[in-house]
């Protein structure tokens, strides 16, 4: 669309002063009515390593952030990991952030249903604008379609980063990625939203102790966590495998890492996300398949018509999808999201699903040590085509 | 854009007069050297019910539609078929035609690589806007985008369809399609380009002898033939599916037809056209599967990295992908492309394949009986779930 075109301009995330803004998403009371609205703040603050000086948030705002979210743990940070997000402070209002801050980035922090912006956000982003700030946002609408927002924009010169939309000039796939030597692990899913992130941070993190790694970001909150990526599942049909290859060419190029994670997205049995889902395999060739199931999950995320499947048939249907000549591409592990079980629950539910598939499993938020231990292992041993 | 959104309407076929301009593609020389250059006009002049007049070529305007395109041969048609195409005159200029037939539409019939207008179409397709033509386009860049048509069409208030173009406003699909108690017939390839098409075609034109059939158009021929449809490969990933469930779901309220025949997109083990393929099989909860495969294609096209998978190993992809729910979906015939063989070359391959896998082989092209007796027959014998 043609105001798109305008503002619709990436920023550079480094060397800027970054304020997350969650509107009244982020405190306790919040999470326990809508559990996934700050799940963009809380990715962004968990592995994001440019500056984040504050959050805006009216419901928490005598807090830090750790005491809200106090699993913050981001990978090579350089400094004491929980200190730092003791360090981030909640502010009530913009204007109290900016002048205690001197912040000049806002990123929006939440992930409502559907992609919607709250429309009361409308008069804090205009004034953002107003006031030295550019924008991230991730919402399915462009900011810049809501008039005021584009105004401001226009009239401050500001830029407005719409991390959903995708560029319209790309490739389209053909398994280029297949040559590099090296492992491309991909995470994949027996539902959408079950943990495909977190399980390729907590993945990278791992290796990034051996290892210089690089992430793919295919969604909007990983794209604002690295400043960088495609929404692969906003690309046209045609490109987006494409889109995928073209992000770890490129990353080749520029940066020639050890090993390569992409962040998985949706799901091959999800009837609406299965696009996604197999537009990262052709895209990405992965040399290693990491799946991520929720047990406590029983039906298809949005179609309950749908039971989510045997994790057997998951596995093989996978591993059958990858392009027929690499067929030895393999699910080397599997990262189960035991949230809502206690601990017992959750280490039997492990245990069967080693036994049922003969795989390493576990996981990785509530026994870290195991995860390390099985997964490296697992990725050493594992033959990378040659 | 806001230019498209001005002029990309719909225009209903029905009651018009059509030409269709293929330049200088549709003679028996141009074929020689592009041979899938004039496939939409083909297409359309095969299958296509509404009132064609003309066809407009500079190559061949001694002749009739039929002397180069022997095979003409409309489903349905109620006049004798040959006839029909020996009675659409080929001229010379937009123009010539105009005053011999009164058309009042032109459809672009050619089908470039990579979708782009030849830049010599411009003048034609701008005297046909100033002289009472709406347009048809299924060019990959709109039409509207060259100044000069959109200048003209604007000025003009004419029409431009540009059947590439994917409405905005689509659902994600929650495969309610399965509730759908009839035939869905999908056809799915071993490649992209095999002829897919041409076997919807041919099974609804079977099958219409005896049950009020429904074709859903996927892509811009069909839809050019069809007069209405969304070309899938165009959407955003994540509606993909949700454009397929949709046309099923109004066609299901509108004509409530016996039998759905979806033409297939792609194919599952194109790196580039695995989401258009997967999107179909997920948006249309098929009830059978006819595996399209032309046995002298040995790489996949655009991509010759990748040899073209096994017959059986496609099949068994194709049934497991299937929602795991309606795994009772099988491949129930295969239509075999035996073009550029001979006729002992074609039996031979087709007893081989049908050796393999045990199902119902053919070319229907080139042996019509056969293909309608197995085909009927695994169709009215299978299990339509209930």
């Amino acid at each position: 669309m043609g105001s798109n075109a305008l503002i619709n301009k990436h920023i550079d995330l480094k060397n800027k002063k970054i304020l997350i803004y969650t509107g009244n998403s982020f405190g306790l009371n919040a999470r326990r009515i809508m559990p996934s609205r700050p799940k963009t703040a809380d990715g962004i603050l968990r592995y994001a390593k440019y500056n984040i000086v504050g959050l805006v948030d009216s419901t928490c705002s005598e807090k830090n952030v750790s005491q809200v979210l106090p699993d913050l743990n981001p990978p090579n940070s350089p400094c004491d990991l929980k200190q730092a997000g003791k360090k981030i402070p909640i502010f009530k209002t913009i204007k109290d952030a900016k002048e205690k801050t001197s912040a000049n980035v806002l990123i929006i922090g939440i992930a409502p249903k559907g992609g919607k912006m709250p429309k009361n956000f409308i008069d804090d982003l205009v004034w953002a604008l107003e006031n030295n700030f550019d924008l991230v946002s991730g919402m399915h609408t462009p900011l810049s379609l809501y008039p005021k927002i584009f105004k401001a924009a226009k009239q401050n010169s500001r830029k407005i980063w719409e991390t959903r939309i995708s560029p319209t000039e790309l490739p389209i796939a053909s398994c280029q990625a297949y040559k590099i030597k090296k492992p491309i692990v991909l995470t994949i899913g027996t539902d959408a939203a079950v943990g495909k992130l977190t399980t390729t941070y907590k993945l990278a993190k791992m290796a990034n102790k051996k290892y210089n790694t690089c992430i793919i970001p295919t969604g909007q909150t990983s794209i604002m966590i690295e400043g960088w990526g495609i929404s692969v599942d906003k690309c046209e049909g045609d490109f987006m495998a494409g889109a995928v290859e073209k992000m770890i060419l490129e990353k080749e190029k520029e940066e020639n890492p050890d090993i390569y994670f992409i962040e998985g997205q949706g799901s091959l049995s999800h009837p609406a996300f299965s696009t996604t889902a197999i537009a990262l395999i052709h895209g990405a060739c992965p040399t290693h398949l990491v799946l991520v199931h929720r047990p406590l999950r029983k039906r298809i995320t949005g179609c309950l018509l749908l039971p989510v499947p045997d994790i057997k048939k998951v596995i093989e249907l996978a591993e059958k999808t990858v392009i027929p000549s690499f067929l030895n591409t393999k699910v080397v592990a599997i990262s189960l999201n035991t949230s809502g079980m206690t601990d017992q629950e959750a280490k039997k539910i492990i245990d069967e699903i080693k036994n049922k598939t003969g795989l390493p499993t576990t996981d990785q938020i509530r026994f870290p040590k195991d995860w390390t231990n099985l997964f490296m292992g697992t990725l050493e041993h594992a033959n990378i085509r040659t």
